[in-house]
């Protein structure tokens, strides 16, 4: 067709602007104060009509001068808006005037759209509304139903695995007495926190402000390198040391840095709930090892049959029995660790909390090179909001990983590290946990005490001797997860100890009884609660 | 063998108690100060002993008596000792005396501790050493050699997939000038925030310093969630915001919630290389999608063909090329991921500093049910040490994870939480925000008037209309890591283009440059500078 009569059937067939102004159900909020400035509410409403299909593809907008007078707005505003919706592509240039581009609707949004506005304008009498963004947003159709697309999105199968844990507290509330794994709240030197806190940032500047080592504030690991080789008999300098989010990232990073996905984890069984979350929630494989009174035990032969990646063990206070890993045992794990290539992580997660005799030296440092992965936290020596917790990498292992830990890990939270830094050295966190120790001790004794009066003596009491915990083993006919949904709702926080089993045996029924929060006078009443709620299971209590 | 007979032959067979006073080199430290208690001394002394063979397995100790007369300690010492090596198991109780147990003990451990004894018996007239347990530590026999376990332990593969990156800037060193994604730290109202950060720490209760909701402070996804819905048009409320450790963990999390391992996920290429880590670090399979000047391009089938369970997109100002995702490629990308059951990871890192037109709204919020996950930080319009990012899911996603989340996050860093909640309702944050869009709208004119002065005007200039950096392309006869090398020597930061590419193409060669933190009024000497430099590598500059 020759130029010029395509250009005369075009404007032929041209239809005219669409009458864009008639689309609006309700004028546009002129009002000055909060509200939305005139050009973004009618930049939300030309969009909206496009998305809905009100203004369908190809159909021509008016000239701004047109719209302008329409709307009773100024000229500026219509073309400050077109140029927006050109640069986003709602829009696009045409010689004849600028369309609406062809964009792929849902068909269904369009009908949905068209049923919306008979219902609009129904009520277009009743109500003048005023227009933000977030009213357009709701006028928008409601999701579309019956449409069945390939698949379904959904979560990773992962997620299946993450089993639900009931949590006594959230948020706001003050922790119940009894919660395992608590530190005293109240009794933390906030003031004095608080006060090197704003020390640090009055003196920051604004470099400290920047990511900072991904590996964490020097000073920092310094000074953990420091305080582990005195009182942990740990092996390391600062080189090894890396600061990350609690204990919890610090196994996660474990997870990445030495497992493939299928690789062999062992865990202690019963063992600690998080450390089970965070290998459930990589790919491999985790395998449970029965516990006795002197720690993980590996039967003959598990070695070679399962040969593992990685072995997670608490040695100085097995969470949650409290045994001793053994000497013995300690450098057997060491030497087929050796002779397998396998890493044994060591959580090390409340051992300054010793009440009868030395605190028990890390396994990482009984011989040199063992293949250890030290982990550590500050949440029950200084408060579980600092998040602050560290690993201990053997020298060869941080030289492999160097550039792997630049790439997964961001630094950041500097004040709170150098503030860390500082309340060890000036020696206020030694004096800190003197201060704590003191009372921990206390505690315990209250707890155990009013055990002995309150629980059948048929019930053992374990893992006292350290930390801020204890466990009471229960006759398996008493379901201890019974017993804590009780406890629960009478305002106490015990964990059953059956909930930290990965395969379940009837022996692992008990109570996982924190102390670390709970004022040793409450104790004796709480516990004769408890055993009175243990008693109305079945057997008679004392 | 008849009992009294056999109790015979043990005596007469018996040895007698090992002389362990001879055992040590050296006498105690009994001075007062710093250093260890003789308990801490005689315990770690006994201890190193057992481990190196030199109190070789079921050796007779000496009667607490005996040894405290021996080593001139008093025999509570001695006894407190004992009890410890006994409570850890290096000694065990025996009828005729205690014993060392039978312990693991590498044979080459005790070799080398036998030369090590005569090395310092040779050298004790010459020195009489203070012993503390880290000298202790120290004089244990270096690592044996010559060794091969079965298998070396070694870290996993994903390590080595995680390429290393140069780092411009480390710890307390200051960013250089146009290192992008840096805002700036000078400018940040610091006092403003410390005092309301020192205000919140005054006001908090001991509550505040327990873990508190995995997903973070209620006040603060609220204040994200209305933040969000007015400024980005992303329809939310706060039970859908998770708060997180900057955008990358919100990018981990979506890994570990919505992909299995061997997933295929999609990025922009060139696209944020801390995405590409984040997927790196995971077990998905990355396939690149090239982007031009309306975002990123999908090849017909590949839909079908590759189907992803993820893609990852920087839809308002590509990342880093700068380009907006146009209105029909996000429906055609909502559409196909609806068919597919596909989520859209959406990265809206830098869009609060528009420099040219409105805010480009969140893809998120263009139609209801969306299925795309939003990931925001405040590293930009904060500062990148605070550490704080957030997801949006999806409504029905929100409620399939909620339990994966309890288990996968811990909340912390509560007071920087609540702090930020009130810099944002107080409008401190919407007043910084706009201070900030001034500045950054300044430095970006300064850049950009001295590229056209220096650059080379066949250099395209991109990207330049948003955020915190622009990118410049280069002739591909220029490479642009030498010349990002020389220029890092000479005090500048910028990035190469090409290190952002997944699968490069010679196009993918050009600098990207921040601004956020450099002074307008060094830009064009620095520029200078940097085309001076890109001139020596072949090409004569402007």
């Amino acid at each position: 067709m020759p130029a010029s009569a395509k250009h005369a059937s075009e404007i032929h067939n041209d239809p005219g602007p669409e009458n864009v102004a008639a689309l609006f159900d309700s004028p546009l909020n002129t009002g000055t104060g909060r509200g939305l400035s005139l050009q973004k509410q009618l930049l939300a409403r030309l969009k909206h009509a496009i998305l809905e299909g009100r203004l369908p593809a190809g159909a021509r907008l008016p000239a701004s001068r047109t719209l302008a007078e329409d709307l009773a707005v100024s000229r500026n505003t219509v073309s400050i808006v077109y140029d927006q919706l050109a640069a986003e592509g709602f829009i696009v240039p045409h010689r004849l005037g600028t369309r609406v581009a062809q964009l792929s609707l849902d068909p269904r949004v369009a009908e949905e759209a068209a049923r919306q506005s008979a219902r609009r304008r129904s009520a277009e009498d009743a109500v003048v509304a005023k227009t933000t963004s977030a009213d357009v947003a709701h006028q928008t159709p409601e999701p579309h139903v019956g449409d069945s697309p390939a698949a379904a999105p959904s979560a990773s199968r992962r997620v299946q695995r993450l089993p639900a844990t009931s949590h006594a507290a959230r948020a706001n509330e003050s922790p119940l007495p009894f919660v395992p794994g608590v530190p005293s709240l109240t009794r933390f030197p906030a003031s004095t926190w608080r006060r090197t806190l704003e020390r640090v940032m009055r003196e920051a500047q604004p470099r400290h402000y920047h990511y900072g080592d991904p590996l964490g504030e020097p000073a920092l690991r310094e000074a953990i390198a420091e305080h582990l080789r005195i009182s942990r008999g740990v092996r390391c300098d600062a080189s090894q040391v890396v600061i990350t989010e609690g204990a919890h990232e610090a196994l996660i990073l474990c997870v990445r840095l030495l497992t493939d996905p299928g690789d062999t984890v062992w865990m202690e069984d019963p063992g600690y709930r998080g450390a089970k979350a965070a290998f459930h929630a990589s790919d491999v494989r985790l395998q449970a090892m029965r516990v006795d009174d002197e720690g993980i035990v590996i039967p003959p032969g598990a070695w070679a049959a399962s040969t593992p990646r990685l072995v997670y063990v608490t040695p100085s206070h097995q969470y949650p029995l409290g045994s001793v890993l053994s000497a013995s045992r300690r450098l057997d794990l060491i030497a087929q660790a050796r002779h397998y290539g396998t890493w044994i992580l060591e959580d090390d997660y409340d051992s300054e909390f010793r009440h009868q005799g030395e605190p028990i030296a890390a396994m990482q440092g009984m011989v040199p090179d063992a293949p250890v992965v030290y982990v550590g936290t500050f949440s029950k020596t200084m408060f579980p909001a600092l998040r602050l917790g560290f690993l201990i990498l053997p020298t060869q292992l941080a030289a492999q990983t160097r550039d792997a830990l630049d790439e997964l890990l961001r630094g950041g939270h500097r004040f709170e590290q150098l503030a860390l830094a500082d309340f060890i050295r000036s020696g206020q966190f030694a004096r800190h946990l003197g201060r704590m120790r003191r009372l921990y001790r206390e505690r315990q004794t209250a707890l155990r005490e009013a055990l002995a009066e309150h629980f059948d003596p048929a019930y053992a009491v374990i893992g006292e001797r350290c930390g801020l915990h204890l466990t009471v083993r229960l006759d398996p006919a008493f379901h201890d997860k019974t017993i804590v949904a009780t406890a629960l709702r009478e305002g106490m926080g015990p964990r059953a100890l059956s909930s930290f089993a990965l395969d379940p045996q009837p022996a692992d029924n008990g109570l996982v009884i924190g102390y670390g929060d709970t004022d040793a006078a409450r104790i004796p009443s709480l516990i004769k609660r408890l055993a009175a709620i243990v008693a109305t299971q079945g057997k008679v209590g004392r």
